[in-house]
Parts: C-alpha cells; structure tokens; sequence
C-alpha cells in the first residue's frame, strides 16, 4: 500500500543546477530523490514539483508530491531525509494527502521574493549574502515602484520568458498581486501569482531595474504587456536574488491527517 | 608607509576549524591572511582578531587589527577581499585605525548569542539550520532562565573551560548581561560580557540545559561560581548555534577616518 504524500521543502540554491533532475549536473529533485530511494530501496521513486527553480535560485517553501509506502510515520520521513541530505536542502513537512494531489497541476498561486542589496553599501553577512543580490542603485527608484505596481494582473507575459521549443502552452498568467520593501541598505521584490513562465520573475525584475535607470520608461512597459513581443525583456536579474517563498493550492488540497503535528511527536 | 585597519568580519563557522590558523586545517584567519598575502604580495602580512571562536562557531562581527600599505582606500580592500574569500566569510566594514590599536588587548566586551531550536520542531530552512542547534526541549525553561540570570556579575569561571597548558592566566570575568529570547520554536540565550574562557559560552549554556532538564539544580550553578571546581561544568552544548554577535571597545578606539563611508563611494 502506498500513500501520497505532500512534502514542504527549502534550500539554497547557490549549489544547484535547479530544481529539475538534469543529465550530470546536481539538482535538488535529483537529491531528495536518491535520498528515497535509498531509504525505501526502490529505484522507481519518483518526487514531482510544483514547478522548476533556475540554477541558483532559493526555495522557502517549495512543495512536490510523491507515493510512498503506507507504513512510514510522516515525522519518521523528515528524519530520514533530513539526516541523509546536504545541509542546503531541508524538508520542512511531509504529510498524507489526497492520492490524486497533484504538486503542480494543482497549484493556485505561487509568491517570489527578489532581494537586491544596493551597490555600493555595507556587505551582508554570509547568511544573507546567500539570497541576496549585489546591484549598483538605480537612480529613480519611484519609477520602478511604479512600474512594478503596471505588472499586476492578467496578461501575456511572452515579453519576459523564452521560446522552448519544447513547451508550447499558453503565455498567459495572472499577476494578483505585488509588493516593495525598501530596507535600509536594498529592495525587496514580491509577486504572488497564478504561476510564472521560465524567467519571468527574473526578467520582470530586470525590466523593472532598467525602468529605474532609465534606459526604459513605462510606456515601454506596457507596450511590452499590451503586445507581447518575445525577447524584448531580455535583461534577466541575477538569480541569487531569487526565492521561491511559498506554493498555495485550494482549501480542499490540504492534508487530510496531521501525523506532523511536532508538538505531539516525542523526539 | 602603512597604515592599521580595523576590520570587522562575519562568518559561518561550519566549514571551519574555528578563527585560529592551524597546520592542515582551514581558518578563518588563515584564509584571510591568505588572501592579504596575495593582494599585497607579501608574505609577512598577519591579522590579529579579538580572540578565537571555535570549529563551528559563526560571527557576525568579528573584529581584527591588521597593518596593510597606506595607500589603499578602505572600498578597495573590502572589495578586493570579498571578490577573492570564500562566500562564509565576508568582510562587512575596514576602517583605517590608531596605529596602537589593539583588536585583543583593546577589547571591552564581547556579545555571543547561542541559538536553540528544540526537537521536536518544525525543521528550518538551510539559511537558519546552518546557525542553530537542535536539541531536546528541557522540561523546566523557567528554571533554566533563572539560573541564567545567576551566571551574571564577576566570577571565577574556571568551572567552565578547560585548563590548557599553554594558556595561564586569570578565569576571572565579568558577565555583564544576559538576555533569553523564547521564539516560537526555541530559544535565544545572549551573553554580553569583559570577555569569556575558552568553551565558556558553550559550557554555561550546557550547564542551564542541564539544569532545565533536571541532571542538576540552581544550588549546583552557584557553588561553581563561588568555588571553582575545573572540570565540572562538562557539557558543551554544540557549536553551530554559536555566533560571536559584536566585540566593543573604548570609544577613542573608533576609527580616525570615515573612507568607509559607502554612500559616498562609487560603485
């Protein structure tokens, strides 16, 4: 008997070659994946995501799917799996859920954080300078609040993703909302939306920054999501900066028990 | 001509076999000091910091004295350092200095916060995970955070190190604070003090566990400091959730110039 489980995972991306499994490059799915198989001595194991990261970007919560035996305590799982992982990957739950939840398919929003630090300011210790993007100070900063607030809502995002001749799919998404946070040395960038195409996030950003140094302006911008034109964002920021902070699904996509209830569980 | 700089450093300690240079073992000194060496182009180039941390232990501001050519402006050593150090260490700040700055002998207190997670708990992300240490949660916290308040004022804190026989000297030390910080899955313990014996933080910290789960009580805690007794305090809780928060010093030791001042600098 197998059961589906629903795992919550965080890691530091500065080492991977992403997410996705890759023929010789390390990938966090790659990882985890060995790890399970390892651990239920089964090759056939098989983790799915939410979605891709790029190399190099950061997850705080990303969540994929993955059947496995009925008898193995969820809590038994982390500790598994956190024991045998490098320490830049970490599970932070793992529950049963519903045999037909599915990582990405039935994903309803997704929330980026992008986190600039200003050149030239005082350097971040290195657990901050992990996540954190090094990026000469825009001279109008109001412009590229601004035009962050333009991007919110549905449209073609073709502008900011490129051509895979291997995925074909609409290019459509919907941007519900965002958010600026200016802190005493950079900015943080935040998008919540319905999914993101490949390098969205970052070539929004990118456009975003040239807005604030005034190579373009916001007609420009909403040139760009009136009429997609692919390839015309083509300035992608650094993807250090680049965190995926949290995946939502519907109410009815919730665990269905709470054996990773920590406060019960004796140590 | 050369002139002193005062840096202050931050680092993760994991990778490391603490501050100290070692034969055959990597340092945060000697990595520094390789780096100098190789800017400078001489070999003769030694940095003194405030006093060791060890394997394991994290700053995030550690301070040195170090004499370098007079010539380089402060950006430009930051800048030269960090574009050639690992990413677990960084350089935050280099001022030019007194040249009779001393960043050991000048020292007037140093901060050190220990961070706790306890099991059971939630796993944290990588960026937490690599600063904290998990253990078992006592089952008396109150009693642990009145023993802590006990450890503050002068003693003789020789019932927390160990005697080296390369190193004498007076175990007589002034804690002047202490603070506990309960989060939601753990606590914080900070310790401000004239400065601390060798495993001292480490040993303190294991002793109010020790005392939270019951092994031993707040009587035991005051006679090792009204009478000594070397050796008794033996449990060191571990490094990694460590960090060296700040070392302070006499006012007229602060730097003589201000060329770090980066608002100011051109990227």
């Amino acid at each position: 008997m197998t059961a589906r489980f629903r795992l919550v995972i965080s890691y530091l991306g500065s080492r991977f070659h992403g997410w996705q499994v890759q023929e010789n490059a390390c990938s966090v799915q790659g990882e985890i994946e060995a790890r399970l198989k390892g651990i239920f001595n089964d090759e056939t194991i098989g983790i799915i995501g939410s979605g891709r990261t790029d190399a190099g970007v950061h997850a705080a919560g990303q969540v994929a799917h993955v059947d496995l035996p009925n008898s193995i305590p969820s809590a038994g799982l982390i500790k598994a799996l956190n024991g045998r992982l490098p320490q830049d990957i970490r599970v932070l739950s793992a529950d049963r859920t519903s045999p037909d939840f599915h990582a990405r398919f039935d994903a309803k929003a997704k929330t980026y954080c992008y986190r600039i630090r200003w050149i030239p300011s005082r350097p971040a210790p290195p657990w901050k300078f992990q996540r954190t993007a090094f990026l000469p100070k825009p001279t109008n900063i109001k412009a590229m609040i601004d035009a962050l607030v333009a991007l919110e809502g549905e449209h073609d995002f073709a502008s900011f993703t490129v051509r895979d001749p291997n995925r074909t799919g609409r290019t459509r998404r919907q941007l519900f909302s965002t958010r600026a946070r200016l802190t005493k040395t950079g900015l943080h960038l935040v998008f919540r939306g319905s999914g993101f195409l490949r390098y969205q996030v970052r070539r929004m950003v990118g456009a975003l920054l040239e807005i604030g140094n005034g190579k373009h302006d916001a007609q420009w911008l909403d040139g760009l999501l009136s009429g997609p034109q692919p390839g015309a964002a083509v300035y992608s920021a650094p993807p250090r900066g680049l965190c995926l902070e949290k995946v939502e699904y519907a109410p009815e996509r919730t665990m269905v028990d709470s054996s990773t209830d920590f406060g019960a569980v004796k140590s």
